[in-house]
C-alpha cells in the first residue's frame, strides 16, 4: 500500500490518452502528468536530445515524490527507456512492451504492421519488442511524420488526412498484416480512419489501455497500489499553454481538465 | 567598420534561407547562425515561451561578440522583438517589417494576403508592420499550421499538400489579394506551388531577400560593415542534431553545410 502518486509525462498532451486508461483502471492513484509542451514534438529530433528530456522530465516528477514512472511518449520509450531505468530509483514503465505483448498475443498471420514516428520506427524498438515477445513474428514499420501535425489540427477524418494516410499505409495494407501497432499516443484519434483504410480483418492496438494494465500490474506486484477507497485525482503540469492548448489536451483526456500549471524547469535566462 | 560576426538565429533551419540571402548580398560578413532545433516548432507555441526562447537564443550569439542580431524567426519576430531591442546591446532586425514594407510597396490592388504560423497570424504583427507601412491597406491573414511539417517532409509538390494548400488559401485567393507575404521562413520552398494556386497576378513576397537588404542598410548606416575586401564565412550551431539534419539544412541554404555544432545552453541535467 503507497499512498504517494504516480508519475506520467509525454513530449506532449498525447499521453493523457495513457492518463484516461489508468483512471479507468485504477481510479483509487493519484497522478501527476507532465506534458512537455515547449519542446514537443519529439518524434523527429535526435535520440541524445530525446534521452536528455527524457532525464529532466523524470527528474521534475521525483522531485515531487512519485512511486513509478510512465514514460508515456512512444519515442522516449523507443530511445531513452534503458537509460532510464538504470537511472531512476523507482520502477519505469514505458508504452513499447506492452503493446508489443499485446500484438504478439493478438496476430493469427504472424505479420505485425507499426506505425509511428521517424525516431521511434528508426530506433527498432517495436521490431525488437514484438520479437522478444514472440520470436519468429515478421513485422513491417512505418513512419508517419504527418500524423502528429494533422490530429494536432483536428483533421481526424480531412480529405487531405486519408491521402497521406492511404499513402503511409499502402505497404502495411499489402502486406499481409492482421494486427497494426499505433505506436504514438497521437494515433488512437485517427483510430476510425487507419481502420477503415486497413480494411476488415485488422485489428488496431493501442498502447494506452495495455500501458495502464501493465501500471496496475506493477504496482500490484511491488505492493505499491493506492489504498483501497482512495479518491485518487489528477495534477497537470506543462512547460508552455500553447495555443489550442485546452482544445487539444481535452480531445486527448476525454474531458475537462481542471487543474494546469505552467512549469519552466530546465531553463534559466541570461539576457 | 567592424570585423565582428553578424548572429542569426531561428526555431529551427528555416532561417539558413535568410542566411543565404545574407551571404549573396553581404559575401565579406561573418555569420554564426543558431537553429533552435531542439524546441522547433515555435509556431504553435504560447507567446511567453516563444519571448523566453528568443532571449536564451539571443544570450547564446550576444556571448559569441555579435556586432548586429537578426531574428530569422516570423513567429520570434511576431511576439518577442520589442522585447529583445529593449535588452540587447547591440541593433535587432526581424524579419517581418522588411517583408511587409515590401509587400505595401508591392501591392496596387491595397490588399495584401498573409499567411504564417498560427502564433504568428495570432499576434497581428504582419497586420500592424503592413498599416505603419502603408496606412489605409487591407490585409487578409490565413494560418497554415500544417505547412512547416510538409516541408520538413521534403513533400513540396505532394498531392497532399495541393490539397491542404489549396484549403488553407481559398479565402485569400478569392479576396482579391494581389500580394501575398510569406509569413514563415519555410514557406519559400512552396512557392512555385502556392503561385499556381493564387494564380498569375498574385506577387508573392519572401522576407529573406528583404531581411537580407535590411540587415546591409542598418550596417552602413550604424558604421558596422565589415572590411572591405573580408573573408566571410559561416559557423553554423543547432541544439539537437534532428533526423533529417543535413538533407533540410542543405535544402534551405541551397549548399553544403560544413562546420556545424551541436551546443546545449538552456538545459542542465538532475538525473
Amino acid at each position: 500500500m503507497d499512498e504517494r502518486a504516480i508519475g506520467i509525462w509525454d513530449s506532449g498532451l498525447g499521453g493523457l490518452t495513457v492518463v484516461r486508461a489508468m483512471q479507468a483502471r485504477l481510479p483509487g492513484e493519484r497522478i501527476l502528468y507532465f506534458g512537455d509542451t515547449a519542446r514537443v514534438p519529439y518524434g523527429t529530433k535526435g535520440a541524445e536530445t530525446v534521452r536528455r528530456f527524457a532525464r529532466q522530465n523524470s527528474a521534475f516528477l521525483l522531485e515531487k515524490g512519485v512511486k513509478l514512472m510512465v514514460v508515456a511518449c512512444n519515442t522516449a520509450s523507443a530511445v531513452a527507456l534503458d537509460d532510464l531505468a538504470g537511472r531512476l530509483p523507482v520502477p519505469v514503465v514505458g508504452v513499447i512492451a506492452p503493446g508489443a505483448r499485446a500484438a504478439a498475443a493478438a496476430t493469427a498471420s504472424g505479420i505485425v504492421g507499426v506505425i509511428g514516428t521517424p525516431a521511434t520506427i528508426q530506433s527498432g524498438a517495436y521490431a525488437g519488442a514484438l520479437q522478444a515477445a514472440r520470436g519468429g513474428l515478421s513485422v513491417e514499420s512505418r513512419a508517419c511524420p504527418l500524423f502528429v501535425p494533422l490530429v494536432e489540427e483536428g483533421w481526424l477524418d480531412h480529405p487531405a488526412t486519408r491521402l497521406i494516410a492511404g499513402e503511409y499505409l499502402a505497404p502495411l495494407a499489402a502486406s499481409g498484416v492482421d494486427t497494426l501497432v499505433l505506436g504514438c499516443t497521437h494515433y488512437p484519434l485517427l483510430a476510425p480512419l487507419l481502420a477503415e483504410i486497413m480494411g476488415e480483418g485488422v485489428r488496431l492496438v493501442d498502447s494506452a489501455a495495455e500501458t495502464a494494465r501493465e501500471v496496475a500490474r506493477r504496482l500490484a506486484a511491488d505492493g505499491l497500489l493506492a489504498p483501497e477507497g482512495a479518491a485518487g485525482g489528477l495534477e497537470c503540469f506543462v512547460s508552455d499553454l500553447p495555443l489550442r492548448f485546452r482544445q487539444v489536451g481535452e480531445l486527448f483526456l476525454g474531458r475537462r481538465i481542471d487543474a494546469i500549471q505552467l512549469v519552466d524547469f530546465q531553463t534559466k535566462e541570461k539576457v
